[in-house]
């Protein structure tokens, strides 16, 4: 295959794309980013070289991209304004801590598709950083006097522990109901979308209408992501991921896919799903046969089912804006969500 | 010796004492309790059980006294109110935060006297948990309304992590410089202790001066604990320090006393401080023979003269106030810091 075929591939020119949002959104997300490179600094050297190793990989920057096109909606496309870029650096330092933290909670090997920084830097390193990078996410916050957006975004750093800290005790639980996984999956992921969708409501000074549409819209965005992720976790390819495929099953996670296909496994999968999730080690193909059962159950396909369902009340929350170019960004985006991996 | 004497003897009438500091403070801190209390809730049990672990080993709870005090001295006496114990609570949630992030990274096994969290739930739960009081203490600033406080905390957060990964990356320097070592403890330890007087200060609407003046005291107070702190693990009981006295020497943390015993060691002590420290196994006796040395080489009486020197300064700067007995409680606590070291 070319390479031409390879790029063609990864981005097809009929799917959903984030494409009209990166665009609309290049001189905000570059002040943003301004933001980010000037506030990561320490005279304490190994700050900045840890937050840069995961700064710089980058990944889709998809929450501070929330908060700057809620305010540029908000705003009907003026200006999203100093205090939505700080809000946003703000959203991005917050993300970026809880993936340290993450990392060495669950001894992960790679994120956004280098090699965790806890392997490189240890793991102390990697959760005084993450500290490090949520006390200047208030910092920063402090900087814009918003009590309000310090209020959304303090409340959703303590939801987002919570639910780690659920996931952490339920998480090997291949029992698990479907209700609880949500509610581990609203706190640690959803929680931030909202926020950080919600608090440009705040920094453009939207109705509050407009502020709860955002919200809505963060919330229902998260959802969508993360049931999407769970479900490219069996389905997709580690580029696509930023981390190793079946890094979910190997440490026994229990996401939707997993869930569902256990709850309707036979006799014989059954078996199969307590061996290989059971705590011992699990044997070369093991993955294979969970990816042909998530597949072959349906497990995979409502996953994706319910995520489309988010990505449609995204959209719908949209409803409450007038249409334009932005409004059609956000909406490409709720698809973009599902269709990387359907 | 009988239980008359052992509680004379740890608590001679004559040495310094926070005795009339905590009787003055009774009610405030029972107000500050009550919002510890309420705030380290959570449905998801495991955060409260990890947190009350902790928070009912209590420890002094010398930094939330400081807030209470200060804003008290700052309204000569009259009602600390509801800012100051808000801001109380959430320097002590800072302060959690910060003992279970540093006992995950240090490994310790035993903090205000008892097993460290992070042994009986895991580190995973105990770095999350760190997080939710962090989140929580800015919750609770945030409900103050208080703009000036959340700035001075979140500043000091970002450098106590600042000087936490210091720490972590020169630590095990034995030849540290000492003016490297102090500006690892005034970030570590020294700051909160500033931010908690100061925020003080500004919850009772203290004039600049007062506030200048109450940051100043605890800085100093900071500074003096610490080294205190420092020579304890040197002199002290574990009892005394409420963890393992010589876990600073077995971990080969470069500290103040073993910094001066080795800039002073002879050809034999050098090679005794290189072995011991130098990464491999200690032999039985080794602690012992570091005490003798700290102690005959002056190291440690030069390191309490410097604590002194800190607690001195620490009760020039409470010149600003009126004399009475908030004033005389806090110079009582500087001497304290000091005294129960020497």
């Amino acid at each position: 295959m070319s390479a031409t075929a390879v790029a063609s591939a990864s981005h097809p020119a009929s799917g959903p794309s984030i494409d009209d949002l990166l665009r609309l959104a290049s001189a905000d997300m570059k002040a943003v980013d301004a933001f980010i490179r000037a506030r990561m600094e320490s005279p304490v050297a190994v700050i900045p070289a840890l937050a840069d190793h995961l700064i710089a990989a980058g990944g889709k920057r998809l929450r501070p991209l929330l908060t700057v096109a809620a305010a540029r909606l908000a705003r009907e496309g003026r200006g999203a304004g100093e205090t939505a870029h700080k809000l946003a650096a703000s959203v991005e330092f917050i993300h970026t801590a809880t993936l340290l933290h993450d990392d060495v909670v669950d001894s992960s090997r790679l994120r956004r598709g280098k090699v965790a920084a806890h392997l490189i830097w240890g793991a102390p390193s990697s959760v005084l950083v993450g500290d490090f990078l949520f006390a200047r996410a208030f910092e920063l916050m402090v900087e814009t006097g918003s009590m309000r957006a310090l209020k959304i975004l303090a409340g959703a750093s303590r939801v987002i522990a919570e639910g780690e800290v659920l996931q952490l005790t339920r998480a090997h639980d291949i029992r698990l109901a479907q209700e609880t996984y949500l509610e581990i999956i609203l706190a640690k992921t959803a929680e931030l979308f909202a926020a950080a969708a919600e608090s440009g409501g705040v920094a453009a000074g939207g109705s509050e209408p407009q502020i709860a549409a955002l919200r809505s819209y963060g919330l229902n965005l998260g959802l969508a992501f993360q049931l999407a992720d769970d479900a490219l976790d069996y389905a997709g390819s580690s580029e696509a991921l930023g981390k190793n495929i079946g890094d979910d099953f190997r440490e026994g996670k229990a996401t939707l896919p997993l869930l569902l296909a256990v709850a309707r496994a036979g006799e014989a999968e059954t078996a199969f799903w307590e061996r290989a999730l059971g705590g011992t080690e699990q044997a070369e193909g093991d993955f294979r046969r969970a990816r042909e059962l998530v597949a072959s159950t349906g497990a995979l396909r409502d996953t994706l089912d319910l995520a489309a369902d988010y990505a449609r009340a995204a959209k719908t929350a949209l409803g409450a804006f007038t249409p334009g170019e932005w409004r059609a960004a956000l909406g490409a985006l709720a698809d973009f969500a599902v269709g990387r991996a359907a």
